[in-house]
């Protein structure tokens, strides 16, 4: 099996070294590098089923939920919202959708695309909504609530207290998006009631992007399978991959092959869940929300203020409003070309106007902020020792 | 950054050694892990920009296409089906479908999804279709023609002259499913009149699992962009998603964020392009035939005769009839269990009667055939001798 693993005749490609500190990826440990590239082994080997299933049993942890219906779902973070989308709001549905940023407003797309009559409720981008707004526009017509935990267009965590009781009143489901608050802000989806949720592999989780994690509970399972049209999508019906991602209880009946499993990315989630377990959940949170706060006080001597106000921030996601004396567009490529530094710029109509931080994973450390702001100091051409003594003290 | 790289508290999950001679996933190449396991970068880093340009060339060039659109879709193989539906397949069309198989009979299911009027075109699973009834199926309100060339569950390959043709003098769509055909099996699709084909990454390519390669040429684009209606699916909106995958022209916009590519994943697969075209195509796709050839030969002394007559075989697929006094679910077993080789059982009306063996990309090679052939005979408990001997002539 040694043929073809000589250099190719093919050009190589350089890829540079980078940090990755914008809205994601995030950057990967070399051990979820290693697990990436174990060998291959197949969608339906007995032994694959075991790493699934300790898979499914570590992102339960992370998700702090007791859904046995905890898999990850093969795709980008925007396939999980499709997923939950295709199989749980049908055309017609009336669906509550919170929009106070582009995720937002990505999923209310999304659901129109489906046909649902969507009731917006908008708030502005930089705030969190207001739970008695979101309430308010529920009512007995309401199939489903849908708010986005982490906006990661605006670095705002929308608040989920008192939602899970109001969608039960209304006999509606509770679906959330956490890709970019998964593993690095509080949260707890059964304790919050939530119905359905979906993240991304790529954020808090330190994971190449490739893969959705997704759970739902019982309501959401009751209402999957009551359904009577088949799931509009082949690819991401829940069913049929409810099938393939089934517990291996003993005397359970073999996974049934749907699609072949992103094998190696599932590898590689495992590992990076794992990562995330063995720090501990809450230490794991905290350390987060530490070096939001330490970067959010270091680049305020450089001018850049937090877009969200006190309260309503999302730890791994530093949204800062650029001055408006920075051409923000070249200042972030210089960045990336001369120190090879990753931000990310604005979206939609923050679009020129802030800059987007990563504070996920191993990236939510002192080292590479004090990279970041070395590099950013240096680029403004201002002298970098107070932001510096702003995140050593912070991190002391 | 080396934060979380000492050994995880969390239990390792051992994986097993296995040769992988099944349906796919293939074997892969340490080459192709190595490029898995690059550091990550950003999907809207200039970097990646090139190394994503240099894929869309070499899929290109393995595809024997001229189509600008050539790129991958962030999903599995049957991503690239749905991604097809989605896009060139409305609500009401009337779609011709050959069905001789499980993928045939499954995009049949995906175009009913769609509600799309399914004209099924039905073969004995194990046999060619006609071409002829194909193209006596197809009339004026026809809006395009699946077939699938390679059929994974038979082993058979559709021929696809004269379809092309035919669909367009009826200005229908020519669609293929080439998963498991591409990189094994003689195709042009260019030269035969393709307009939107797809493929997966983990057969012929050995590539692992999550990417489907997928093209669509002029005639294709024409339709997908005089479309009036949105494309039900969010994630699989080519028109979003052909402003992420353009061509990086000089002076061109820059690539528009649609949702964040699978970025490892796309190393790997321009990795295991980058093979496919060093050894080169036509040397590539002889090779895949006389592994074909040399295997047959030898499974003929164990009772494993091929399902598919002469002439109607594909290369990379060997499709064998399990003789009834052999336990076939329990001899799979022993073979991957005791042997380490998976082979793969076979689907719908075939299951329990053959054996899908797999000839793909470094799995067609003399060596991995010795070994299947050295363990299924001790399973079988006969004298190896014969089908070694015919597989050494075959190789010699």
């Amino acid at each position: 099996m040694a043929t073809h693993d000589e250099p190719a005749v093919t050009e190589a490609v350089a890829l540079p070294e980078r940090l990755l500190l914008g809205s994601g990826p995030s950057p990967v440990p070399r051990r979820v590098l290693r697990a990436l590239a174990r060998p291959t082994i197949g969608h339906l080997d007995p032994a694959f089923g075991v790493l699934m299933e300790d898979m499914m049993g570590r992102l339960r942890r992370v998700m702090v939920t007791e859904n046995r219906a905890t898999l990850a779902i093969s795709g980008t973070g925007s396939a999980g919202m499709e997923t939950m989308v295709v199989n749980f709001v049908a055309p017609g549905d009336r669906v509550v959708c919170g929009v106070n940023g582009l995720f937002g407003e990505r999923m209310a797309d999304a659901l129109t695309r489906q046909g649902a009559t969507v009731e917006r409720v908008e708030g502005e981008w930089g705030r969190a909504i207001a739970t008695e707004r979101l309430t308010a526009a529920l009512d007995d017509r309401t199939a489903a609530l849908f708010v986005v935990h982490g906006e990661t267009s605006t670095g705002v965590c929308q608040p989920l207290d008192g939602l899970a009781d109001a969608c039960r009143e209304r006999d509606a489901l509770f679906l959330v998006d956490c890709v970019t608050s998964l593993g690095g802000q509080p949260l707890e989806l059964d304790a919050a009631g939530v119905d359905v949720a979906f993240s991304g592999s790529q954020k808090c989780l330190n994971c190449p992007p490739g893969l959705a994690p997704f759970t739902l509970g019982e309501r959401a399972r009751d209402r999957l399978l009551s359904r009577r049209e088949p799931c509009r999508s082949w690819y991401f019906d829940l069913r049929a991959i409810l099938a393939y991602w089934r517990e291996d209880a003993p005397g359970a009946p073999p996974r049934a092959y749907h699609h072949t499993a992103p094998i190696n990315m599932i590898y590689a989630l495992h590992e990076s869940l794992g990562i995330v377990l063995d720090e501990g959940l809450p230490e794991r949170w905290e350390r987060h929300r530490r070096a939001h706060e330490a970067l959010r006080a270091a680049l305020e001597p450089l001018g850049l203020t937090r877009l969200a106000p006190p309260g309503e921030e999302l730890s791994s996601l530093l949204a800062v409003v650029v001055p408006p004396h920075i051409d923000e567009a070249a200042a972030r490529r210089q960045l990336l070309l001369d120190h090879g530094i990753e931000i990310s710029g604005g979206l939609g109509p923050l679009a020129g106007r802030v800059w987007r931080i990563g504070v996920m994973g191993i990236g939510a450390a002192h080292e590479p902020q004090q990279r970041l702001l070395g590099a950013l100091a240096e680029i403004f051409g201002v002298d970098p020792t107070d932001s510096l003594a702003r995140l050593d003290d912070a991190w002391s």
